[in-house]
């Protein structure tokens, strides 16, 4: 006779996540209305420079007072931009299971992003390269719990008037996730929206009907926009995709020494940003940000997962929440190598932004060196990290036959329950399986060569990469896209715009 | 003119800390509710075996229902002894300012425990000797986070009749903090109470004042309590000292496979614990735990730091509170040497006992092998992620100078805050100083050697130790203890209880 088998609730599926845990506060809710007030007067008493004619006009004809390349932005502006910018959108992907709502509440995770270099055991560390790019792409698509991709490796063996086409094509042709788009120009934004469009066969409506890719406009903090962010953030509004806005803001350097003060400028920044959003486009969705760190005062090098990275998180998030946007965080590290320093700054930002109820997190995994390298090695130990906080994110039974009293009157004191009724009947799928964690004894573990977990990651992004298929449509859109990019490289590409 | 400076509100104070986080639930208060009524119904229908004779009598004289070894404790014993158990006392110690009150609230880190080996890079993997012993002993007294000490490596060359008076007697030389005893029979224990009497030249009055040790209960789960263990409890309480009823409770093994119900045995079994304490000695200091998991079900190995030990933290959290008792949670790792493994599994360990509200945490700081192995590595790397979360138990400015606005005003567009006048006033510990992490970029930390972060933590115990001088009283507990082991040396020392 067949035993039943009961199907737990632990079964997570690790694409769609809701925060499980209630937001942290950092200060009264009195205060974060004060650093509000205080932002709204930086942007109308202090103004910001805003490089870029265009942006500057849209703002002007919004009621804002520009005085050569400062823009100085009244509080009415921001109300209105705050009134149109939509609260929640569909973040779109070519396999519809994996388009998001974009949506205070929800999490989303991204890998490490805008690395110029990779690393990884076997080959060691190098500039980012197409063939880098292709395979982190591989990785990012090979887990769930990656939920949008990035530009993790950037390929800098690709001239930069045409490395557009290369990095959007292979995010098409190696994955089926919603898309990354580098605000880099209008000709370069133009060029990505057309291959998107043209890659996934999407008609008018389609691309109306959600936001296809994402681009992170970080502005130059303190109080600056250059040329191809502000272009950014009007193109991305005009075209109805996602623009997130990024203000950087390490305490005492780019921002006030004080978390107070750090996430004062970046709060102005983000709703300047927002502002030039709403004023290009109303109702096009646009993303509250937050990259806000410290540096080492003695060297000035950024760090990351510090208490003051983790407490500007929670600022962050109390400011979001009092605009009422949902926002996009970042986790990260400082560390040079794939160890315990990695793991732990890598960890406790991502606390921090679960605490923060971030909705998008990026540089969740492989980030190292504060984003100059993606390490191979430490992206597959982060994904054990988001899983363990996905598996948060699922429910727990505690219904009467989860209480098991029933094994409890049949287990006897001193007993073990790995026979029990109860046990069997569920101890497939029970528990999390670990993807790297290795629970060996110790002899058993220097029997099998004493790996610590980098190299055991060595081991799983290598069976990735070899066991990697192209996902359903792929030789479709890789077919539709190799005349568009003809065409345009014989045209000249599109270099950055700077 | 010397420039004024500001004391920025970060530097924190680590050896006093308040949760700052609000606590996260796991389940609806009415399934905790539930959850208790059913371990009540355990302790009633389905009774523990308890081997101690005296405890037996003890329950029994409570109203219990005793049958052969099997006691069956009503609901009416339980609330009467939740009644009389205090919600805090005062946990005591050799230096007034490591005196903590032990109260729902309060955070408490100790050092990994109950390990036979201890390894380091340096003389590797090897039995925990008197040496290792007071070795951990410094490096816990080292640092203001670690907040009382744990029996880190077991002395295994001191021969087990004998070791209780190495063990408290190195405390008192090489710490001032909250003490361990062992509960391995009454002989002991009343040892290691008159030589913490003696030792720290404590009246009547002193001893009464507050609990000068602590010790950890585990039950042999399931629902049995062994001879030692029984004793430890009627005899602490007695004694007035604090016993800390932890079943662990290893989900699929001991305990049933589903969270909710491993929290069920975990807490009948607290709760039994907690009865006996009372019934010995109403008012007696005792506090709930639990330090419950779940193992791999292929191997049974345990595992730590996984979803499922997370979840029973908010669990048990919740559970602690509906009693309104404070409670000892744990984090840990298996990992079998100090990487992001290991790493990992300790941070999430440590972050859901913080949002479980733990009182007390222990193996905060150099668990591996699931405890069978004391890392000194692996210990000083868990001191940074302890000192992240003291961080974030400090209040963090948000009053007008926080704000900024100066600086804001002061630093053009684009430029940087080094030298801003409200940098200038604030620099000096304005961000938390890494103990371990190096923020240098890849060539100058490939220039020092490309050291991880657990080759760089043996620099730093090597450190510790060679500096390490003993604490105020050290010599003068050490001469009045010479005499006190001497003496019952010769009469035969206390064999460990079976």
């Amino acid at each position: 006779m067949a035993r039943k088998r009961i199907r737990t609730l632990r079964a997570t599926d690790y694409a769609h996540l809701t925060n499980p845990f209630a937001p942290q506060p950092l200060w009264p809710g009195d205060r974060v209305a004060r650093m509000h007030e205080a932002a709204l007067e930086v942007l109308r008493d202090l103004g910001l420079r805003i490089l870029l004619p265009e942006a500057r006009e849209i703002l002007a004809a919004a009621g804002a007072r520009v005085q050569e390349d400062m823009v100085f932005i009244g509080p009415e502006i921001v109300a209105e931009a705050l009134r149109t910018a939509p609260r929640s959108w569909r973040l779109m992907a070519a396999n519809p299971a994996r388009a998001r709502d974009y949506a205070a509440g929800q999490v989303l995770f991204g890998p490490g992003s805008g690395c110029p270099n990779v690393t990884d055991r076997l080959r060691g560390r190098r500039p980012g390269s197409l063939q880098a790019f292709h395979e982190t792409l591989t990785l990012q698509q090979h887990f769930d719990v990656i939920h949008f991709l990035g530009s993790a490796a950037e390929p800098q063996d690709i001239p930069p008037h045409l490395r557009h086409y290369a990095m959007t094509r292979g995010q098409m042709v190696h994955s089926d996730k919603p898309m990354f788009v580098f605000a880099r120009g209008r000709g370069q934004g133009e060029d990505c929206f057309g291959m998107i469009r043209t890659g996934l066969g999407l008609s008018e409506d389609d691309w109306r009907a959600g936001s296809w890719c994402y681009t992170v406009i970080n502005s130059n903090s303190p109080r600056m926009f250059d040329k191809p962010m502000a272009q950014g953030v009007i193109d991305f509004a005009r075209a109805g995709q996602m623009a997130v806005i990024t203000p950087f803001c390490l305490a005492g350097a780019m921002a006030p020494v004080t978390v107070a003060g750090a996430l004062v400028l970046q709060h102005a920044e983000a709703l300047a940003g927002i502002a030039l959003s709403q004023m290009a486009k109303p109702g096009a969705p646009v993303s509250y940000g937050g990259f806000s760190s410290n540096v080492d005062l003695k060297s000035g090098a950024p760090a990351f997962g510090t208490p003051e990275h983790l407490k500007m998180q929670l600022g962050s998030g109390q400011l979001a929440r009092h605009i009422g946007l949902p926002w996009r965080s970042a986790s990260g590290s400082a560390s040079n190598t794939a160890d315990m320093q990695g793991a732990q700054e890598t960890d406790h930002a991502l606390w921090g932004a679960m605490l923060a109820q971030a909705t998008m997190v990026l540089h969740a995994a492989g980030w190292l060196e504060g984003g100059l390298t993606f390490s191979y090695e430490k992206f597959v130990n982060d994904i054990e990290t988001l899983q363990l906080l996905a598996e948060m994110c699922s429910p727990t039974g505690a219904e009467e036959p989860d209480l098991a009293l029933d094994a409890l009157a049949e287990v006897a004191p001193g007993g073990h329950f790995f026979a029990a009724a109860h046990t069997m009947e569920r101890y497939e799928g029970a528990f999390y399986a670990p993807l790297l964690a290795d629970l060996t004894n110790h002899g058993t573990w220097e029997a099998a060569g004493a790996q610590g977990s980098d190299r055991r990651a060595t081991a799983v992004w290598q069976h990735i990469l070899a066991e990697a298929r192209p996902p359903a449509g792929a030789a479709e859109a890789e077919e539709r896209l190799a005349p568009f990019i003809a065409r345009r490289t014989a045209e000249g590409g599109a270099p950055p715009l700077d």
